[in-house]
């Protein structure tokens, strides 16, 4: 069978984003393929929701190998060309259960060389820690923002700043907001202006949404 | 055939409320015979979710009702034994348009001689509009708390006031918020603790549930 | 990384309610960070929906905690500041498959020093059960009431009983009912006028609303 | 084009059951070529779910049809095959607004020549009023049980009564309980043994339903 | 804490059916309770959902319990008063996954003396199984419909034989039709008339909805 | 504002279809201007769920359109290149109900010039009716099939047919079947081998998926 | 009652957006109170969701006022303080049926003095019509990528841009696509990267989502 | 009990399919029997959804069968008349991930003699490599095209191409997309005219659907 896998080598020079690869549906097999192919090509492999058993066998083989235990994330080889900018990421989440997906954001920034700093446990139920670290979280240039739950976060956040503003549902929760829906309706329907929205536990994704805001307006 | 309608009016002294005539689903030949039927039992008749055009069938017949056109209620003839209490309730909500379920309630506790008042605008996304009055609300004891689109409105409140909350998802919104479900589950999933919640739109409900409280716990 | 937990000291400053920790959706490091952070500043440690194996790592640790099976929880440490009230609560259960959730609700209540009993397998499919129990349940002064397949008990309840009902959804049962959606759909729109209703499974929050209503009204 | 209809004549012959026509999704001309059609096959016109405008339609050619308004049903014809029995049906319904499913169920009934009597407005928050007839409705073989909201009562009938119980959601409410599909999950879901679901506002099924079991059994 | 079981024992009395126990959300102490007191009131004991390992706890203390692995049913004691009849039960299921469900309802039919056969394997996709057994079918007095994926067996059962069918849709299948939910609303939507519904997977309930009719009607 | 309309002319030469118009969503002036420019380009003009009023605004405009008023269908102007091919197609439906979705794909052949026929009022609740045109049916070569309440005469189809089977969800029904996605849930997880299915009501799909088959096997 | 309007006149100075009106479910008392409180204060009046009815009400009072017809929006007024930028915003969206959606976007960036262009109907079935245009959308700063049906135009967009992208759920299509949630979900789970996703039809807030960028970055 | 198979051995005579097994919900025992009543009437044996342990079973009894581990598919036996055509199937997916659903098509085609290649990883954030293979697909008579995510490759694909396309949604994913039914609803409501759609994950359906076609348009 024809099984030759096609990287997406030129997505790089077309809109600047390498391809990453999605862990959770691949085993252990097809990892250790993409990755020999694309260290091959002298690219970055840079894979998300990889779980501990799957990355010890490519620990084994590339024992440079970098794994996020918190993040679900593995690294291997590097980045050659990163991007340069002044501008900086903050990533507020609401409580510590939204940690992973935090810090899958956070790497993924990392990669590409942007600076991102988190600001856990700001939920909202506690609303004064938010309004601790205002004037902090002003000296960023765009907003991150996870929350599971009851989702209201980006709601308030949207409400007191005016940066962009990208927020994550994350699957943290029990009864109606056990698989992070409520919590992504609650931020698609925000009465907060201009509060765009990922995928439940997407954090790699509002990383490289966060990256093309960068990318065109930096320079 | 046996349609005689069993209207309950044991439960005015079972529970100490009395039954309230859903008004949506039935026609105006129905509604005509509950009235006559509870009036000759001197009941006070308190009809919600019914629309003008069925209140003009009732008031032609009574001209003495009384009819909510921004609550869709009307009132006919007078509830005998008042409940007499120092307690008051403040009906908190996100936009003017939760006005109908806010009003609803309201109107439901008048009716039992609770004094209520609503504070109306004093959505999330503007979060300065309630840290404005949190003095004012202090002085209420029972909160009933209305909102549509993401209902965060509950949480927030939540999380800086100690008094008993009753939330009421409003089917305020469009997309995924449009039929009040999104603002339901954000308020039952709440990471402020000992929110309760009604179904949608029933602010009468919320209005049952602070009279539950008001009765066994004000004298 | 900036991973430092903002636990919010504050709350029982400004709503009496101290915070409890939620403990699926956090490892084993993140429990044991927050324990001993908690007991440096003097809190009581309380952690719902914590397993038998998370459990251990902490009673290694803290011999004198308090582990309930049944319940998922655990307590270490003691609640400086217990509140004091002739009120009581009766919890109310449809079957022996509700009881974790049932207990959940009773533990939280018993650290704030409420006294609770409970009323187990009073289900509607035999009515008479719950019919012999009533002038016991009228000695209560709040009910929360637990069932999950079709969750019709607060409803027959609602009907019987003049005290502040809230609902508990539980998520026993298969097909239709297996999460607890069709019970908690059915308890928010209970037919019986004023029956307020928490997420699903959520004891805890049943208690912190009770707990609300006792702290306003009790003196 | 070949739209010639194809009635199920032999339905009768195969299962003693004769076919009843949809009038929902049909236009005025099917209708009446359905009705000419059965007239001259000798067969009994019997059309659910058929409006005041469509039914006018039909009056005007065939002046002895009858048209039930509340039930939304019309009969042209005589049904030559009535069907004899000392069994008979109750149907007992939650509230007056469930009266038009009641009313098709059992408009259906006599058709066949089944004897049937209605329980209006017996629903579970004032379950006394249930309790008040349980004698009466003892004296009935077969239990059709409509109701909307919360769909409590087959639960509650099913624990008194052992009669073979047909239930029938309504889709009477609004919020989570607009459409029927809570009181549907209630019924499904009941822990009262043995009770048997239709569709939402499916009376003349529960009429079908009840007739089967006549057929076979009361011979 | 007050955690006595309060078993239905009048259940029996009220409508002829005793209360059967369900296993799967209880735990092992729990059933050994239950099960002690059940037989020190001479009831026998019918458990549910029970999975081998709970079985072999009870069957440590009971050997001679009856596991029946394919249905997950126990059976411990004997019951004491069996229903005599002439009429039986056909148990009709599409495919050789729907086996445990129709075991379920066969094994809860042998409980009260009821005569019952299986149908397995007859399904729509080939419809001359069913056409086979016609005459054989119609020898029984009800059909319990038992089917997973798209649920069109009742339909066409419903077309062809005049009898009460109960209809039990199966959690068998993939994709949509995974948990049961499409069959269930197959059922439900059927376009023979007369069908009745199940929750998913509820063989026990199907052999009680039979019971009831026979218990009322074979005298 | 550029609001120019890139009509896909290129589409018939890259795969053989023309663009038809979708005419639920666009005004009269918008259906009013891509008719004028398809004309003007000697585009066949095909626009489906139009509405009576809209049609007429075109039909002033071009008297020889053919509104066909029972497939909410429109046509102006003539297809140039008819497709020729001795292969037929049967349209097979349950129910009269579902005739408007089996005419739009009637005359979506018409239009290529593919011969096809209805058979209507076949469906499984009377299975004799389709097996009395077996043979009938038998000499087609593509059979699209029309369903809507629980959407089981597709499976049926399949078991007694070999050809290619297109089955089309109709949005006929009530309660659980309202929408036509339990008929579509029916039809995807069909037990019959090799059924696909359309989106509901999408006659127009079911004829294009006909045409992909005999424009690529027809010589 | 005391129903005075709170408007968030203060939100302009902290996040820099004024806020908006919805006006779909507010009545035209309402509307006409708070068009003359915000006018008095020297705001401008832009009310979205606006039908043609009320629009009229409000243009006899402000003959000046401008309505967009085909985007359902009222402008009242001048934006004192416009944005000064030489960035500008694609708007690309797959069919005319899109229409209002895109225009209100459009109409919400020009009040902020920003510029922007549409591009209609480069759809994905004709995926050519989008390569045309790809040397002149890359001369956009921003894109808003609106979709109804099946919503994958954003997803190729994605795979061939730079930009960031912000996607518009559309609620056009009908069956599974009707209320644009299959559109949506498609956006979210798109595999291109760093796609951003508002809620369905929510034009407006896409618009916010592209000024937060511009506000922060093009200085 | 009356457990024996029926297995539809007439299937082959009168559709030209043979039937498989479905391996899911069975265990060993059933999946034993089956395979021995199978061999038993010369019927190759073909079982789909099987996992490792299952497979281990059978193939100690039968060591010539062969297990595709990709797959989850096990053969055993020979199909005695293989079908001979020059017509070849594509079988086009977006990601390494949807892998074991394309191979099930494969080995079901395989089965049958029907030639079929894979074109991995083609997805549609990197379209150009759709573009690359154009050609080389336009060789082959049927795609199947499988995709998981947002589904949108089929839509794309069916604007490129002219042949019949059996479009197949995969359960790989996470948050909105988790289950495929995102990738079915997109696939389902394609703008792209003519794509025919299976239930998620249905290789085995979509080669049925394919040799539906060959099977009557090949000679």
């Amino acid at each position: 069978m024809n099984l030759d896998i096609r990287y997406d080598f030129n997505r790089r020079k077309r809109i600047g984003l390498r391809e990453t690869v999605w862990g959770e549906d691949k085993n252990i097999d097809q990892l250790r393929r993409i990755t020999k192919n694309l260290l091959e090509n002298k690219e970055l492999v840079f894979i998300t929701r990889i779980n501990l058993e799957k990355s010890k066998a490519l620990l084994e083989i590339y024992p440079d190998a970098k794994f996020y235990n918190d993040a679900n994330c593995i690294i291997i080889g590097q980045n050659p060309d990163q991007f340069v900018t002044q501008k900086k990421v903050a990533i507020i989440s609401g409580g510590t259960s939204d940690l992973n997906v935090s810090l899958e954001a956070k790497i993924a920034l990392d990669i590409y060389g942007i600076y991102s700093e988190t600001f856990i446990d700001v939920g909202v139920a506690g609303i004064h820690r938010l309004f601790d670290v205002i004037d902090e979280i002003n000296k960023f240039d765009i907003l991150i923002v996870c929350a599971g739950m009851e989702g209201a976060l980006p709601t308030v956040v949207g409400g007191l700043f005016s940066q962009p503003i990208i927020a994550v549902p994350v699957s943290v929760g029990y009864g109606v907001s056990k698989n992070g829906i409520a919590a992504m309706h609650s931020m698609l329907s925000s009465c907060s202006p201009g509060i765009t929205v990922m995928n439940i536990d997407n954090g790699y994704g509002a990383a490289m949404a966060a990256l093309r805001i960068l990318k065109n307006f930096s320079n």
